[in-house]
């Protein structure tokens, strides 16, 4: 990599020719597939870039001009360029994170992965630029599929009313979000993708006219007076224009020449303006490109040659409740599906091939999923919306005010809930189970193992006057947790030896056998140790206080905030019949979690068994008097958790 | 009103001539001028839409066919149509709701009145529709305000795409959404509104050549044939065609003919299609004509000739915090105003005028009104977000992913924080105190009085590496509650008597008065009470823990669900701090609130100083032992709270 290791940060590329930026992009693709192929990453969306980043950074001054990326995880390219070309330990602890992070480059600014928001940030930058009358540029790179998003509506329709408010915004049109892209806008984009011929046009005539000295300036003058009548005449600028966004467009996304022309056009516009660049995902990678179904979007560790992964992991959540899905799709011919742009992460793909006009991929737009789903389970039908635990966030209201207020049997299926890891702080699913609580009628399933998906997908699926969520971990599921008994509609996973038992321990979702774990290490103690799986965590079960009263001690761990969660529901529920049992909540603490794998930001938050087991020895002992309540043991306990 | 009274579903207006419909429009508009002039409510609005409802319910026919309705409050005269006549007790107790309502009548679908939900409503039951083979029809009707939110941007992309799926969108174009509409697409609509040259071309042409008998037809079809090509070379139809929907349009939204046609054309039509109406917001009532903010959009009671309000109520929370804005303008130039399509009913209308290089009105877009802060902030300005309550939800994801995961020094201000009443269930402020609560960092005060709001909201606009929260209530401010004492940051409001205090009262925000009269109450049980007001609500502060311990009961009393509210926030802190005096929380149950009176919506739900101090009392007489565990006084209190 003789180039690549030269660049330093972005000025280093002004003094490269053409060709040794041709060079510079070949290397960083070789980089991409050698590096990524080892960590695991967003690998074709980066592939795609490569000629784009390199021309944004010869045109604008990053970090005084603002380089924003929408979603980040297209930033791989970008980091390589500003000084960060280690990436041995990509998305591990200590390592690059997988998106922008201002703790690592004054380059960066995003750090959230949801889409759709970089239009939005940038209007705020350039208002702030305007506010401090600074001069500085601010640039936008914008997925097509991040597009169908309400947020870029809502931002390109503030963006475009400010006509002397400067902003760039590349739109970087890989036909593509996770998938193709769907909608209205996606057609509408592939008709200027098509209609490519003004641009060519104009630089024919151009090069023609300049070639006739003396008449050649006045006649292209006179056409380029005429340039919006005539533009509009050979190719109609469509809705960017309608807005009032100057559109440049669309440009080869990988003709580096081409790309600098139209940035730095658009960057001397005094306006908003919308660059539409065709890129092509996974470009100059065979098995990237080979792979219909994402291009290689994200992969686990992989072969570099051949693309195919290194090891397959066993059966994963999603697969279970794909499977499931799949079965209740065939005996029930009114359950439907909705992803938001991720049919095959979240485990429709099955349901789509067997019962393709019963799915309905609404683009990146979960608002869509869940208020169109009030609409499917008024007219009848019962919609099943599968998603990411922490995209649910971008449809909170609706959630509250479409689909519970009027009590509409609507299922949301939560994937990758809990603390995911690697993908960073904005990827843990760890909100849905607090905010949740607070919307009337709602009931919430934290299965803890696959026979549970199933189960409590069908026991949700049949709920037809209110919503119902199940919500589940990423990656493998471990083996079948059996019950040993049942409380009410509790699951209880261990009994307690005889006598009065000490301890009631609340297991929710998958860290039942963690939970397990703590009540073996308890008993060792001379703790008794009670471990029930509420199965349904909202409402809270009737039989949780009388069972609780029947303990001392009352422990809920859960895969969530600790604030507004499972343990705070439970509490007040003991508060509310009047059970003033002491409870101690394990969970998730309230602040964000930098990436690593699920294991060791567990272990960094004290969410393990002997962590839990030597707070809880700890609470039992004061409650014996062997500690007082300043003792150092609770102390050391409490710091723990911080 | 001889016609109106004769209307008892909508099936009576087939029978009606051109004449008597003209005529029972000016009756209906007689009958909301005398009737909301009575009771306060949304009187432009519906003054607007009276043709344009007549016509809709002639062509479609509800409720087989869906007649949807965004935002709601534009259904007076639908309501008049289908059966409900009885204006007297609007937005009151047991009277009609101010919005659509199930519970009212089978032409009610969409109860909530949150903007821009009415598209993907739409195509949610189109796709039932579908799915369930019915031939039913659905039109939805959405402001051109609401068309600025994201949710109908997303739900466009989704319902140009499905060509055979039928569905009609009324664009009722007033040029406003609360105040005039905002943005790249209120300049779009308003191009569409003057190039209306084609359809009247097209007509003068027909009627023309079909004046020509023997040459006519062919020479209509020709023209007819060629439509597509004619119309964009007359008047390009912009980008609703550019996206794949039939527009048909501009249509005069007062003309009952122009109206009729355009609609049965558009439900014939057999796909996706917008009829692109012009109404007049307040049209045929003069003082609504002359209001230019905001046309009557909603009233108190008000003199019907002269449209003046007849009692004019003390200083509000609202103009308290606007009068401080103002000053807050002057001292820092660094300080920004962003609202959401609401700038005069947030109180930002002063700060405006005086400064309106740094008032943002963003369109009905919660999202954009957040993430553009965040960019704000990052750029080097404190920006100040005024916005109701109830729509922060729209933007929770922004605040956690966009604000707070940047830590952004941006400010929330929440109006019609906690019960408002008489506009139902989707206008209480009842969410934020619990939702905010997992957002990391995020800090939230809840100002008593008006000098609290003052001295807060300066507090707040420091704060520059976190978002910070001011919420308050609708309608009159209070007078102001002294602080007798200080503990930590919190200020005590009754200091207990000697000897050791029984119950520690936590008073949230406005209910501070209440808290007051229950501690009197509980007085004179002779339970001693000390009550606090710990003004910043979140994080919970230091003191209260050791505060807590040092009384034999904590109560929390808050203007807000009580699941994961203050009081869940507090115990959870108690019980982190090893300090496990039990804690009784009140506030909201869980579930949506009827309209209602403020008043009587708290009587109902038990949010009284006699109720609070009576379940306390209980609870008190239980610990003195007085009373078992399943004493019947204890019963009671519980039975109460439900």
């Amino acid at each position: 990599m003789p180039l690549l290791t030269r660049i330093t940060g972005p000025r280093d590329l002004d003094r490269l020719s053409l060709e040794e930026l041709t060079q510079l992009a070949e290397e960083i693709r070789t980089f991409l597939v050698d590096a990524v192929s080892k960590t695991g990453g967003h690998l074709g969306p980066n592939l795609g870039v490569v000629e784009l980043t390199l021309a944004l950074h010869r045109v604008f001054e990053s970090p005084k001009d603002k380089v924003l990326w929408d979603t980040g995880h297209q930033s791989y390219v970008h980091k390589l360029l500003t000084g960060r070309q280690d990436f041995s330990k990509l998305k591990m602890k200590g390592g690059l994170s997988g998106y922008p992070s201002q703790g690592e480059s004054e380059h960066d600014v995003i750090e959230n992965s949801h889409a759709s928001t970089v239009l939005g940030w940038a209007d705020g930058i350039a208002k702030a630029n305007q506010v401090m009358e600074r001069d500085d540029h601010v640039v936008a790179v914008i997925g097509d599929g991040a597009l169908t998003g309400g947020m870029a509506w809502e931002a390109l329709n503030n963006i475009a009313a400010a006509k002397d408010r400067p902003l760039v915004i590349v739109v970087n049109d890989n036909e593509r979000s996770y998938a193709p892209t769907i909608g209205g806008l996606a057609n509408h984009l592939a008709t200027l993708r098509t209609t490519d011929g003004y641009e060519r046009f104009l630089a024919r005539t151009k090069e023609v006219l300049e070639r006739t000295p003396v008449v050649g300036r006045p006649l292209y003058d006179t056409l380029h007076g005429a340039k919006k009548g005539l533009k509009d005449f050979i190719a109609p600028q469509g809705m960017f224009e309608d807005l009032g966004l100057k559109y440049v467009g669309p440009i080869d996304g990988h003709d580096l020449e081409a790309l600098e022309s139209a940035l730095t056009r658009a960057k001397r516009f005094g306006g908003p303006v919308i660059v539409h660049c065709l890129t092509e995902k996974g470009r100059g990678y065979q098995p990237a490109l080979q792979d219909e179904a994402d291009r290689f979007h994200a992969v686990g560790k992989i072969h570099p040659d051949t693309g195919l992964p290194i090891s397959t992991s066993g059966a994963d959540w999603t697969s279970v409740f794909g499977d499931e899905m799949l079965k209740l799709g065939k005996e029930r011919e009114d359950v439907v599906a909705i992803t938001a742009a991720m049919l095959q992460p979240v485990g429709l793909d099955k349901f789509a091939k067997a019962f393709p006009d019963r799915v309905y991929d609404v683009g990146i737009a979960e608002q869509h999923g869940a208020v169109s789903a009030a609409g499917l389970a008024h007219g009848g039908v019962h919609p099943v919306f599968a998603v990411y635990a922490t995209f649910l966030n971008r449809a909170f209201d609706q959630v509250l005010m479409d689909v519970a207020l009027h009590k509409c049997g609507v299922t949301f299926v939560l994937d990758r809930a809990g603390v995911t890891g690697t993908d960073g702080a904005s990827h843990n699913g760890m909100w849905d189970m607090s905010i949740l609580q607070v919307v009337p009628g709602l009931r919430l399933a934290a299965p803890r193992d696959a026979d549970q998906v199933r189960a409590q997908l069908r026991e949700a699926v049949v709920v037809d006057d209110a919503p119902t969520v199940v919500r589940f971990s990423k990656g493998a599921v471990g083996p079948a947790v059996p019950a040993v008994g049942r409380v009410g509609g509790m699951d209880v996973l261990r009994a307690p030896g005889t006598g009065t038992p000490d301890v009631l321990l609340v297991s929710v979702g998958a860290l039942a056998p963690m939970c397990l774990e703590v009540a073996d290490l308890l008993n060792k103690q001379g703790i008794s140790t009670t471990v029930v799986d509420p199965r349904w965590v909202k409402p809270v079960d009737e039989a949780m206080a009388p069972l609780a009263e029947r303990h001392r001690v009352v422990v809920t761990v859960e895969d969530n905030s600790r604030v507004g969660g499972v343990g705070s529901a439970v509490a007040q529920a003991l508060r509310d019949a009047g059970v003033d049992v002491p409870l101690r909540d394990f969970g998730i603490p309230p602040r964000f979690l930098d990436h690593a794998s699920r294991a060791e930001v567990l272990a960094e938050i004290g969410l393990t068994a002997p962590d839990i087991a030597r707070q809880v020895t700890g609470l039992v002992a004061r409650l014996d008097g062997r500690y007082d309540r300043a003792g150092a043991e609770v102390d050391q306990v409490e710091a723990a958790r911080d």
